[in-house]
């Protein structure tokens, strides 16, 4: 039998998801007319766009007929896409990306999860606490995390707690790190970053010879005008940082699958001999030769989102998760909980109040409101004493479940 | 700047597509009114079948209405798909798998590049050769390959020539190997494994404590009932083999990208202590925690290729390049030329002419007859001396390259 790859057998297993799955479903054979409102799952709801949903059809009928077929896509995405992200997402925001720059991929998990590969297996990772898991996970897999301690951290990576002590706003790394995983708005707490907030870690990077892998994902959800969209609105961050972005949240891709990640020819790595590398040249390589690129009628989907009437539908999607993330944090706030989040991202934290436990207050939601949440200790050891809840439902779900919680729960 | 992957350094650049893109272009240059004919991309170009058009249609519609609206498919494909594999491409051979053993992707170059991923570094790999540069180029990315020698190999990769004098059926590793990658029908040779053939590698993994990676990936090309369409036709295959295939030449899905990777829960690694490892289990993991599964659009197009309808208007697609293969073969036969492959296959190989290199011959067939093809020394030093040729033109192409290379080549 081959030998297998033993940091393939160093991830802790996260129950997470399926131990929420167990509660639900102890409590629904109790309770069986009970009505359950699902808040915990970073899943849409809504429909595709009519504009994209008319694109994608259209697609479909060009590969069906022979003068129109289109065989395999160009590894790295199709021009009129990346040349849409270029003009919308960055020109806008007086960034200048080529579009070549911009590489088109079928998920922003997988690109998270690959990006580390370009990366030497010394490279040392600092992830904020409590983190998106695939992060960690992907670098448990690549030898970059070292034992597992019994706090639930790696002993390699440099964990940077957010916490409201700190405003949800991490201190820099107390010791030299290679990459740092940053995600704004925030997966899970909600936190977002201002201008002066995010140029402290572009400036740090620069200092530190440090790489930003800079996951944008929820951008679409900042209404507040002077909040970055893009970490490349600070000076000099197209030499230290690597945006990766997704239509999942935006337009509701979630089951559509495409994302893109930003690796700006400035963006320099170096080899074992203390020569520059070319980062991009290195993704383009890695991504030609592991990945045959994204379905030309999913691109065109995606396309569709930048149509003045894709873009106002696409708007008025997130508009809506944004009103439902208004309706939890306002209600969930009536009843007396420290709540964060939900201004300019979709995610709502709420902090357990007495010292109880994430656990806790997920059992108290379950039992008391038949409300499903996310327990925060899921997220990392400083998601302990924290839930999360998502804006993502239906707004009479969303309605109802507030309600249960305001009349139901006995804090 | 942090340190980058050395081995990601490690890859010679292959320079064959686009070497051959610039002598195209010179060509044309040179000669501007001629009418070139290529015979050398493997990319289909028939539009996709009725069947699979209308649902991909429907799945687009139901993601454009809120009640049928679908988020994030499971990270292993939906069971409506990977039901209908089993049902369809398995148990009529004889072969039982669950639809858990199934796991759908987006591409077959995805797989056979990420599977490696589970195994251990030291593994020791062997390919036939000539071979696919992806199964080379993702173990250099991985450090299993060594260094690069002057004959155009690397140094700890065991290479297996399959030429003419060997029948394109190599010789087994003359030392322990850990994993074999065998394709068949093959690209680029056109061959094909027989029963007696497939179970010699069978028995060899058995024997040795190897597995296989075995990419069926045209297996929809094999019409001689005799020869295998999957390795678990053999017995004891489900220990020692992993099976990838694609929707791409079947369903002519290269751009619409769709894949499935069988990995039997009787497949096992071994640890660094000796403990049996579940490659299942490993597989399962790596995708679920680095992919996010595909498109219910793109899955739904591939299930229908199995409704009765779209098995018929498949098989026709498959036969015209068939027919194709047959008029490519024998016409150029027909010229002196040795030909092999092109049965049960879409590639045809030809043996260049008296010592003639294969740039010698691909330059001929652009000179004299304004036909692209791909020089068999791309795909490693034992494809020196031949030349690739595919069926997947349109007819009146074919037929007039053929014409062409009958009536102007002088050997």
């Amino acid at each position: 039998m081959p030998r297998v790859n033993e940091h393939h057998l160093a991830i802790k297993g996260s129950y997470l998801f399926s131990d929420i799955a167990k509660r639900v479903k102890a409590f629904g054979e109790a309770n069986p007319s009970a009505k359950l409102i699902r808040l915990g799952i970073g899943d849409v709801t809504r429909p595709l766009a009519p504009a994209i949903v008319r694109a994608m059809q259209d697609a479909v009928a060009e590969m069906g007929r022979a003068e129109t077929f289109r065989g395999y896509p160009p590894e790295t995405g199709f021009t009129f896409l990346t040349e849409l992200i270029a003009a919308h997402d960055y020109a806008p925001r007086g960034v200048n990306l080529t579009p070549e720059e911009i590489f088109i991929s079928d998920g922003g998990k997988t690109d998270s999860a690959n990006i580390g590969e370009i990366f030497a297996p010394e490279c040392v990772i600092a992830v904020v606490d409590p983190v998106y898991p695939v992060y960690v996970d992907s670098n448990v897999m690549a030898g970059r995390a070292g034992r597992a301690t019994e706090n639930g951290r790696y002993e390699r990576i440099v964990y940077l707690p957010a916490t409201a002590e700190n405003g949800f706003n991490p201190a820099l790394p107390d010791r030299h790190v290679d990459l740092i995983y940053l995600c704004y708005p925030n997966n899970p707490t909600g936190a977002v970053l201002g201008q002066d907030a995010l140029k402290r870690w572009v400036d740090y990077a620069r200092r530190e010879g440090a790489l930003i892998l800079y996951d944008a994902a929820y951008e679409s959800y900042i209404r507040d005008p002077a909040i970055p969209r893009t970490i490349y609105e600070i000076e000099g961050a197209q030499e230290v940082a690597i945006e990766l972005r997704s239509f999942s949240k935006t337009a509701g891709f979630t089951g559509v699958r495409c994302a893109y990640t930003v690796v700006p020819k400035a963006c320099m790595g170096r080899s074992a001999a203390g020569e520059a590398v070319s980062l991009h040249a290195l993704w383009f390589r890695r991504q030609s030769t592991k990945f045959n690129g994204v379905s030309y009628i999913i691109q065109k989907g995606a396309a569709a989102a930048y149509s003045p009437e894709g873009q106002k539908q696409v708007r008025e999607s997130v508009d809506f998760y944004l009103e439902n993330a208004r309706i939890i944090r306002e209600g969930v706030a009536g009843t007396g909980l420290a709540v964060y989040g939900g201004t300019n991202a979709p995610y709502i934290w709420v902090r357990t109040p007495r010292g109880l436990g994430s656990w806790d207050l997920f059992d108290k939601l379950l039992n008391e409101a038949h409300v499903v949440s996310t327990p925060g200790a899921g997220f990392g050891p400083s998601g302990e004493g924290y839930l999360r809840l998502t804006a993502f439902g239906s707004r009479e779900q969303t309605v109802e479940a507030v309600e249960r919680i305001k009349t139901r729960i006995r804090l």
